[in-house]
């Protein structure tokens, strides 16, 4: 073979979709696994995105500026600042193609290789692929399942930071662990960024997803004007959006900004007809919309937590937010097993397709006996699944023996 | 302000787009510039993609696989097939957003930083923005103008080889001197590939754009199974579907494509409904659809070079494929003369967006008084865009006195 890159080799397969293939023959032997590995929600997008796509059909498909489609940036803005009671410019806005641009964008502006971002185990999977391949290091610092995933102490933080650390980077509310951060761990976070001179990395791609009336934390409240806050999102949670690839960044800082723009460039632009369609939704769509949307998350979580509490051997830590938890099996080894599941069991036609959690951790050793679960299915579906789960457990139990 | 990386301090805005804030004033004016500088065609996209568009506009709008979604890369490896008389399988087409993504792909794949990547310059300015973001170092060797940009010999590119080269790259049509590499060109440089245990990336995303009955050339009949060949495509320019972000990278490898894998599952897929569109597209589209848009882009070269021929002191190199041509104005800077134009001169209500050429070479002092002139406008446009052009010329004259 030609000669392959270090980074390349280094750059994880996905823990949430490299088990695709052992899907894909599942379901051609004609057993259909619940999709609980991803966060692809059930919910049909706002009808106003398809009618705005609808409307824009024949359009010259033309670039878009790098930045943004301007009348988009406008809508989003206005939405966020509606949605928030918040007063955040258009001009803040980059359009980025999902979160995950954003993530590489910032990488790559923040950091140069071997410059270190300090993260909190477990973690979004993606940002580790994102760092091999922009030669970023990951600090990684632990936060415990049996206590709730709280964040270190300030004191732990401040030692790990050294003269190459760029930035701390925080998903909240957090995927895998569905741990909603309050305002006050945030402003904990500012003020180390503040001390040491540290962009702090804020994905809020779930922020409105939170549950048991919680108030939604955003940095965009905390603190907008702040040049140390960047806050990366995208549609693709919320209004259930995930295949059109819009992502934004808020970024005051202008400096920054100019930076980010210029990489945009290179890659000339995010598609337009979804630009234009998300404009269309975002300018009508009804003020209860993300309410809506809590509700059938959090019933769904509900119904998820009372089927595992059913299951022996099974804890879990309970989601504030977004739509993952994390599950301990009783199990030695989620990655066997999971794969396992995928080719050799099923249940009334049914299988699982679950995503191990040890890719979610950077820290070796950890997650190896646990799964994350996404609860973007039907309620009436996780039961099933969740009995599926159950079974496939008893069953797995022979074949380790 | 906070820290930047280096890498980012060092990537130069796109010499395309960096004067758009410039064309944007001048609209505010009144001054309607014609946007020669950038391959933004305004041909409209076939039908068939609208009517795609419109047909899914109410689809789940969920993430596709992060190789592309299957029935989109069946239906263009067997348009590609059809279209160019061979035999390439769906399996080794990827999907990325845009040629633009599949560069970064293999800049990351194939090269470490401080590994090197052949190129020939004039180039692409973007694949400069990639391999500052990447790391990747260009060695630029001259082709010349004068020459008609001729490639250098097989003994100087071999001279330049060192045990950090890892690719050649040719974009074939050329952006941004429309010279078409024959087949004896691209065997000459897959030779050397051969020989040193390179990749030959060809960015072919001009493949059918190509003028006087010139045979198209394409590494894919050339050597479709050789696993040193890489070729990056897009929808972009044929289909006049620039802001679909839709690209494909051809990859024979086995090994380089699960790594392009990797990448392409961390920031999860392309987008969706462009994909399903263009499938609609490519199964129905009629055979001589790419002739049609070469003939029109024909009458447009012969148009645009007619026109110059009459400016006094402006040569240029005559386009044998895709749709950019280089030329040299009598004046001795560019950028000042085009950032001039935008800002200062106007004829009958119009002035000229124009690319400065200095930004698509990468050998100090090249193409100070050479611009990029895509001609995607109608002749009727462009006869008048170029008498623009010469009244600019002459009232620029009395300016720099």
């Amino acid at each position: 073979m030609i000669h392959l890159s270090t980074r390349s080799r280094n750059t994880p397969p996905s823990p949430i979709r490299r088990l695709a293939h052992l899907a894909r023959s599942a379901s051609e032997k004609g057993v259909e696994p619940y999709y609980l590995n991803i966060g692809q929600p059930d919910i049909h997008c706002p009808r106003l995105f398809s009618e705005g796509v609808a409307q824009h059909a024949d359009i010259h498909v033309s670039y878009a500026p790098s930045e943004g489609i301007q009348v988009f940036r406008e809508a989003w803005a206005s939405w966020m600042n509606r949605e928030h009671g918040i007063d955040t410019s258009p001009e803040r806005y980059m359009v980025t193609m999902g979160a995950s641009e954003g993530l590489v964008f910032l990488f790559t502006t923040c950091c140069d290789p071997s410059d270190e971002i300090i993260i909190f185990d477990p973690t979004y999977a993606n940002y580790m692929g994102f760092a091999e391949q922009t030669g970023v290091r990951l600090v990684s610092l632990a936060s415990a399942f049996e206590e709730g995933f709280q964040l270190p102490d300030t004191s732990v933080i401040r030692k790990h930071i050294t003269s190459r650390t760029r930035a701390i980077l925080l998903c909240n509310p957090n995927n895998p662990t569905g741990v909603l951060y309050g305002e006050e761990e945030v402003e904990r976070l500012l003020d180390i960024c503040h001390r040491y001179g540290l962009y702090l990395l804020l994905d809020e791609t779930y922020r409105e997803i939170v549950f048991d009336n919680k108030p939604v934390t955003s940095a965009m409240k905390i603190a907008p004007d702040d040049e140390h806050v960047i806050v990366i999102d995208s549609l693709s949670k919320r209004f259930s959006l995930c295949g059109a690839r819009i992502g934004s960044l808020y970024v005051p800082s202008n400096g920054l900004r100019e930076k980010i723009l210029h990489l945009a460039q290179a890659r000339l632009s995010a598609p337009t007809i979804e630009q234009l369609a998300a404009t269309h939704m975002l300018k009508q769509i009804e003020d209860g919309y993300t309410a809506e949307v809590c509700a059938t998350y959090q019933g769904r979580r509900d119904c998820l937590i009372r089927c595992l509490q059913k299951i022996p051997g099974v804890t879990c830590c309970e989601p504030s937010g977004a739509f993952y938890l994390l599950a301990k099996l009783p199990i030695e080894d989620a990655e066997h097993f999971a794969s396992w599941m995928l080719s050799e069991y099923s249940q009334d036609g049914r299988t699982l397709f679950l995503s191990p959690a040890r890719g979610f951790y950077s820290i070796p050793g950890m997650g190896e006996d646990e799964i994350r679960l996404a609860f973007v299915l039907e309620e009436k579906s996780l039961e099933h699944a969740m009995k599926v789960l159950e079974g496939g457990l008893e069953a797995y139990k022979s074949v380790t023996k």
